[in-house]
């Protein structure tokens, strides 16, 4: 099968920029020191070559993507970097060796109620989302230990840090999330510490293990940092009509992640999406039928519109990879 | 079943005030005066509810939409008001009655070829998407005619007019717009002027069919405009974290269409999203575990994210609906 003959709007990854990015990645983060976060993607095939480059523990926003990795023979070693408090759903992952993050009273009494038995204190460290006070960490790891979890570290995401494109202020602010945590972890014990994303994974060096997603088909976004990551992920469009300066293609809103803005394309200036188009104003000519790559601005969120994934090389498709940990 | 039992994050529409839309537009445009579209709800079984309402003529954005509804029993009168140029797609809905939109000799082309044997011309009135130039109509439903294809008419969104807060000047421009499709209808002929939306429902008085499809579930952008519809939509969500000064629930960016801007909550200030979170400052005191209710500023891609619908008439759940136009 050929690029040409996809049926658009699809999701394609170019596999050599993918494998570059994975291998990139493997050798600056081998093995455990990297704990590849699915929800950038959501598609166990992608996972399974992640395990391929040496990662064999995975990081998870849902239960669904951690019980799909388990099931699709993933499950050696998985984290749910998310607070949970539906105990019944959290149960369906309680045989697995799942590590779940907790953050209040709460959601310790939700993971011991589930059967869960290891967990990790999520430690805000300045994003205002999940995570308990630093002071907080200490008390928490005892609650956990009394409702009898095995406490195996704490985690702590420096969301506000990773997207900063100022690498010396992204490097200072990394440092004091850090400091933070480490501070909470000494409180807490247990032997691992988990944080970091794309945008500070070679500049977190006080984590034990990094939660990066995004690197391995990276978007819009992240490809403003400088990293040594490239692109892989496009939108497949095709023009459909032609206007007085302007053109439309079959991809919009159903199939692209906004929250970042508009994506980009190649050789031409993005002027809005509607539901199913996108009107660009082409910097070349171009015809009805014609083929073009959209560029996400964020990767996550686009990702989880597709059912599928397309693997191309050149012109050639050689995977179609379903995205099958979608929904919750 | 009821609401406190439904997993989150989880879209319900509240039932009531769905079946007061319904009724409502029935009321004002009923019958064939409405040809609801279901890109805004994706769901057969709210489309079956339209029939109910006096509805039996419907519009697709996509071929997906299209054949799903035809399978689903509802194909007696379908329009793809969307330009398709791949006609082995387009093939897949040929033996319906199906009406497809053209504006160019490769649509027309494309229609012809996949078997398709009724077309609209496709007018811009004024928003930079599809839709020929108002001058070629009568030049392209010659062409459509010579290709065998049956010309019933025009059609023309007025998409930059639906959204104007300003009843008079959405009033004024859905008049301007509406004009020149009636001129290209001149050329073009055929008994059909389909245009519309739910801004422009009781407005466009020129069109022989209305396009709405928000105006169902509606969403916070059309609240504001002061329409006779109400919010039927809402994302269900559990409160999972709460920090200093602000609260975390389990909905984010892989649940919501985020185009529109950030959802609204009530009794609360949501200060941003991430893929699986929203945070927010709540305006009186929330506790984890905790159920709310979170107003999607834009329905069609917030639709388009959801396996389900869920249907609540007060605290009880009603109905489950699979969203089973998804896709393309």
């Amino acid at each position: 099968m050929y690029l040409g003959d996809v049926a658009t709007p699809a999701l394609v990854a170019d596999g050599p920029t993918l494998e570059y990015n994975l291998r990139t990645m493997a050798e600056r983060l081998p093995g455990a020191r990297l704990r590849p976060h699915v929800k950038a993607h959501k598609c166990t095939a992608l996972a399974k070559l992640q395990r391929q480059f040496g990662h064999r523990a995975f990081c998870c926003a849902t239960v669904r993507e951690a019980r799909g990795l388990a099931e699709a023979g993933l499950g050696e070693d998985l984290l749910l970097a998310n607070e949970v408090v539906d105990h019944e759903r959290l149960a369906q992952i309680r045989h697995w060796p799942v590590l779940v993050a907790v953050d209040s009273d709460d959601t310790i009494a939700a993971a011991a109620r589930a059967g869960i038995r290891r967990v990790l204190i999520d430690v805000n460290v300045g994003l205002p989302r999940c995570g308990c006070a630093p002071e907080a960490a200490g008390r928490l790891a005892d609650q956990a230990r009394r409702a009898g979890l095995d406490v195996a570290g704490v985690m702590g995401y420096e969301g506000h840090v990773v997207g900063i494109e100022d690498r010396a202020l992204r490097q200072q602010l990394c440092e004091e999330a850090m400091n933070c945590l480490l501070a909470a972890h000494r409180e807490v014990g247990g032997a691992i510490v988990s944080a970091g994303g794309t945008g500070t994974f070679d500049l977190n060096r006080w984590a034990t293990e990094i939660q990066a997603g995004s690197y391995a088909l990276m978007d819009t976004q992240y490809a403003k940092l400088g990293l040594p990551f490239r692109q892989a992920l496009f939108l497949w469009a095709t023009v459909i009509s032609i206007g007085n300066g302007y053109a439309v293609a079959d991809c919009g809103l159903k199939g692209l992640g906004m929250d970042h803005g508009n994506p980009t394309i190649d050789d031409g200036q993005v002027l809005f999406c509607s539901d199913e188009h996108i009107t660009f104003v082409p910097g070349r000519r171009v015809r009805v039928g014609e083929k073009i790559k959209v560029w996400p601005a964020h990767v996550d969120p686009t990702v989880a519109y597709h059912e599928r994934l397309y693997i191309s090389e050149g012109e050639r498709i050689i995977e179609a990879w379903p995205i099958d940990l979608r929904g919750w």
